[in-house]
């Protein structure tokens, strides 16, 4: 409803009255909480939720509907209390704050509808927001993208990843609010008050600056206005605030972060106050019906094509294709058969092959260049407002967005993660560049699907499985290239695995993925000259891991399995059989990287750190003339 | 010596060459790396290494010698060129480049002894140099931190973190140069050769900016000394350069990142070229002995006084503590016993209560805001130059920086990291601020000592012992508070544990750790109740852990091995122990959080995730009745 500004200011300056009471009254009755995070936010909240933002509070997923991400996750007691006050939940609810039966969060998460990414790991929020705001491109949608940081949080080397991203992407969808309280945790925050410092920041970094009194709820509608007026790049909104604004005993004052106020006469007194702070309205009907102040979203986005069959891999069983290669061919097919389907890159699209993606759809490729953090962290964005999106780059590198990954896997956010030279055959570039604990990393998440095919026709199909999948994956590729060894109408599953050799002689079975494949086959020729036999695993699935099938074949085989990954030893494919079959009573012998490789011809490397196929038949010769358990 | 600008500029001309040449000649030897990249370097490779820097090519590792980090590790064919030009090494050597036999590996690591820090993962060594620019202040030497970076590189998150910590900390004694060759790996650089880009960005960060021409001598060596007479502010030398710069085949050209010229007529080729690329000298003598150019360190640096005896601990039995709370007072004992130890903050240091150590030793303690790279960056910096650096914050955070314990963890440096607030434990926050993942990252890395210590005193002497072992460690802290339960007396080891409770009818044995260690304790008079005995091991150390201990106890235990931790599943006790007691034929029952947890109270969460007293109860009941091995 069209409304004057001087009937608007004092509703909104109730409904920030209103947001500091539930978020003080909230986190009061929790005994926990940040509602000084929150006081200094409320005019900001306010405005953005009754004056600016076009959403529909019984419907946060609407395609078309702004979206606001709070990258000052622990301020979640006013987002909560917007949300109530907008209506999307009964603001009674909000008294559950914290509780284990309430997803009312300590930090939001995407258990809330209205939440699309998990916040709470600072400076993450505003690459979740640089991926809303792409979103909206792809979908053609005019929707915009909010998205309040904390000036605590301006010290995280994302928000300036995030920042080349909004600028190099043109993003003028976007607009950022800054809150600056002049507060962290622990003490003043970096540059306190001097406005300078943020404003000088953002603008070298390309960014439409905007500095003003965040109390000030005039100025606050009028940067919100400026910023959706500004073309071809996106806006920074520096709000001076004040810690605690509303509470006297805490008001502007160190000590007091992360901090509730106690129930009783603290609380009490500090209600009292608040209660003092409402003024005047001149329009009652608008003071007794705010939802109707909140502006309806559009309904322009084009719901994308819906997804094709994908046409089966066209490989030649022996021909020589890196897995890598393999990836980049596989996410270009699906890509042409479903229009949701996103690629990211930090500048490594001619390794990791992702430039064939590029090459077919550059529409719906994205370039961070060498900025890890933004690439998943916008992924997540996408992936929560319905892209399913590839970020791909070195495994080692993933490893710089560890806390995303953590993060996406908190948010349960469909991000399709893929990592390239994994592990020491990579040969001569050296540790540095070997992924030895990616495997670790993202099996550590219990969500997480963690695939490791060996040849292109696996790798071709486990990336339309991980697609299809809902939540967080990880594929990990190899550099060197290795032989077709399954047959283009071959099946795979998320959770299985492949018996590739097997007889009814086999002594043990040895379980590879990816480049171990191919060692376990040649420690396969070379015992059966000898008259050994083996059963040979390709356990393309590491999470899930196939159980039922892993203690088959060590029933089958004498009970000796051994596990031969290109990993260090802790958190791979030895840990992930050993967890699997240990119920049946079965242990596992690992070889794998234990040591700080080094640099070197890559089968030099496998010899040295004791990955080859003739570190197998050492372990099968010494393994099977055992008896089961030594104890 | 000293020398006038016109003899001296020829020299350094042919040295720059000289170092294309070996560059280029190196990595056509090996068949693959930088050359193009070390290239568009030689000039101001040459200028540092033999106008500007003063060191002894001899001894590296003089306290008092000027520190150069290549932030940009991929040109690692010029620093080798350049350390052998110097004098460091013979320059027959250079050809081994990459071999498994040789320390010139693809990247550089500290094998070599005029290697700090590895590098190779970009925007890490500018984080390093803020470390050993930090670390000049500490033992009152003048040397200088010299930090060469790639354009591509500045993308990264962790060089905006690096800027702010070197605007923050006055840092005059650095003095980055960036290389702005105007190509990435893949495609022209973000901001291609827009020289502005850059100055505006470090300009706003607060670093004195210099542009030039990277290729011209004179200005270079203009920049350097610039810098030099620069005070209280870091000096950012933005050079323009051409890519493959000297070779006709490559130079500026898209296409060359990363390839090594082919041996034959294409190398010949450009050997010819650069041959002609010499220029006169007026002064024969310099030229025939230029390392006579090179600078000596001065001598004014204090060595720390030696360390002295830590006072035991001194605890009462049953006093409540959290460990993150014996954290800050054991850095604070170590601090006074040993002026070599440092502590490192994200802005949380009321959390992890290293305030403890900042109010003693403010001086030595170095507050990162909340930036956990440049903290951990800083921390690799400090510990390449001496110093016992322990950067600590929330574990869950210190994931942001998982890349950089990669790194530390080659680099072999003796980081001593620490995460408090580990697990679900920590209760209503949620699942942002719970590490569930921390022992995977630091398990994983085959060289990292993993403490978690549940009580006081354990801590206290741990971090003494963490402090004392050379390499990288990493402690776990929880937040509730737990009662003391050890002695001040008694006595720890890194790679031991604590039998707490056991008896000769054990039925099985639970291993726990930091919090998981009085669960079990609390199931173990449960049982006992009821008439079944159980062995309760605190398993202090997860890395290396007690493998003998533990076989020991699964066979006085009937098999029954059981863990219990505030973890995920995948990389920590249970992974840890399974791996340790396979090869006797045992596995390990395990109790971990299987889920992503939400927030509530602690003893909720514990009830809820399975790693609580009854979960262990019922655990035990549930396998002691079993025969072990199931099969």
């Amino acid at each position: 409803m069209a409304i004057d500004r001087a009937s608007l200011i004092p509703v909104l300056k109730n409904i920030a009255t209103d947001l500091r009471i539930d978020s003080v009254r909230s986190t009061s009755e929790a005994g926990s909480g940040h509602p000084t995070s929150c006081c200094s936010a409320a005019e900001i909240m306010a405005a953005l939720f009754f004056a600016e933002m076009r959403f529909d509070p019984k419907h946060p997923q609407n395609p078309d509907a702004d979206r606001f991400v709070l990258s000052k996750g622990h301020a979640a007691p006013v987002l909560y209390a917007a949300w109530a006050e907008a209506g999307a939940f009964d603001r009674a609810e909000l008294s559950k704050l914290r509780r284990i039966d309430s997803d009312l969060e300590g930090h939001p998460t995407p258990r809330l509808p209205f939440v699309d990414v998990a916040t709470g790991s600072l400076g993450q929020g505003i690459c979740a927001a640089i991926g809303t705001a792409l979103n909206a491109r792809r979908i053609a949608s005019d929707y915009r993208t909010y998205v309040l940081l904390g000036d605590g949080e301006s010290a995280e080397g994302s928000v300036w990843e995030a920042a080349n991203a909004g600028t190099l992407h043109k993003l003028d969808n976007l607009c950022g609010i800054t809150d600056v309280n002049g507060f962290g945790q622990s003490r003043p925050s970096m540059w306190d008050h001097d406005m300078e410092q943020y404003a000088r920041r953002w603008r070298a970094f390309g960014w439409h600056a905007i500095v003003i009194d965040g109390h000030d709820m005039a100025a606050v509608l009028d940067a919100l206005d400026e910023a959706r007026r500004t073309k071809g790049q996106p806006t920074m909104i520096l709000a001076r605030t004040v810690k605690g604004k509303g509470l006297s005993i805490a008001e502007g004052k160190d000590g007091w972060h992360g901090k509730a106020l106690k129930k009783g006469e603290e609380l009490d007194r500090a209600l009292a106050e608040l209660d003092k702070q409402y003024v005047q309205v001149p329009d009652e009907t608008i003071a007794k019906n705010r939802t109707s102040l909140i502006k309806k979203p559009s309904s322009g986005s084009h719901a994308p094509a819906p997804p094709k069959p994908i046409a089966p891999p066209s490989y030649k069983l022996g021909d020589q294709i890196a897995t890598r290669e393999a990836y980049g061919e596989a996410i270009t097919k699906l890509g042409e058969a479903d229009a949701r389907v996103v690629a990211l890159d930090a500048d490594v699209k001619n390794s990791t092959f992702s430039d064939k993606f590029e090459k077919k759809f550059p529409d719906r490729f994205y370039q961070n260049f060498i900025a890890e953090q933004v690439m998943v962290g916008a992924a997540m964005g996408l992936a929560a407002r319905g892209a399913i999106p590839f970020p791909s780059t070195f495994a080692c590198f993933l490893s710089r967005a560890a806390d995303f990954i953590r993060m996406a896997a908190i948010s349960q956010v469909g991000v399709k993660l893929a990592g390239s030279h994994a592990g020491i055959s990579i040969g001569e570039d050296g540790p540095s560049q070997m992924a030895l604990e990616d495997l670790a990393m993202c099996t550590a998440q219990p969500n997480f699907a963690v695939l490791y095919p060996c040849d292109a026709v696996s790798t071709e199909r486990l990336i339309a499985l991980m697609a299809a999948r809902p939540g967080p994956a990880y594929m990990r590729t190899s550099r060197p290239k290795t032989p077709v060894i399954y047959a283009n109408d071959e099946t795979f599953t998320i959770g299985g695995l492949k018996v590739v050799r097997e007889s009814g002689d086999d002594v043990a079975t040895v379980i590879g993925a990816g480049v171990t494949v191919f060692e376990a086959l040649k420690a396969y020729d070379e015992l059966k000259k000898n008259g050994v036999a083996i059963r040979v695993i390709d356990l393309y699935s590491v999470a899930p891991v196939d159980r039922d099938a892993l203690v088959a074949a060590a029933r089958a085989t004498g009970g000796h399995l051994i596990t031969v990954e290109d990993h260090y030893a802790a958190g791979g494919l030895g840990d992930a059989v050993a967890a699997a079959v240990a119920d049946a009573g079965f242990t596992v012998h690992r070889l794998a990287v234990r040591e700080i490789p080094r640099s070197g011809k890559p089968d030099e490397l496998l010899e040295r750190f004791g990955i080859s196929a003739a570190h197998i038949v050492s372990a099968v010769r010494a393994l099977a003339g055992k008896p089961v358990a030594a104890r």
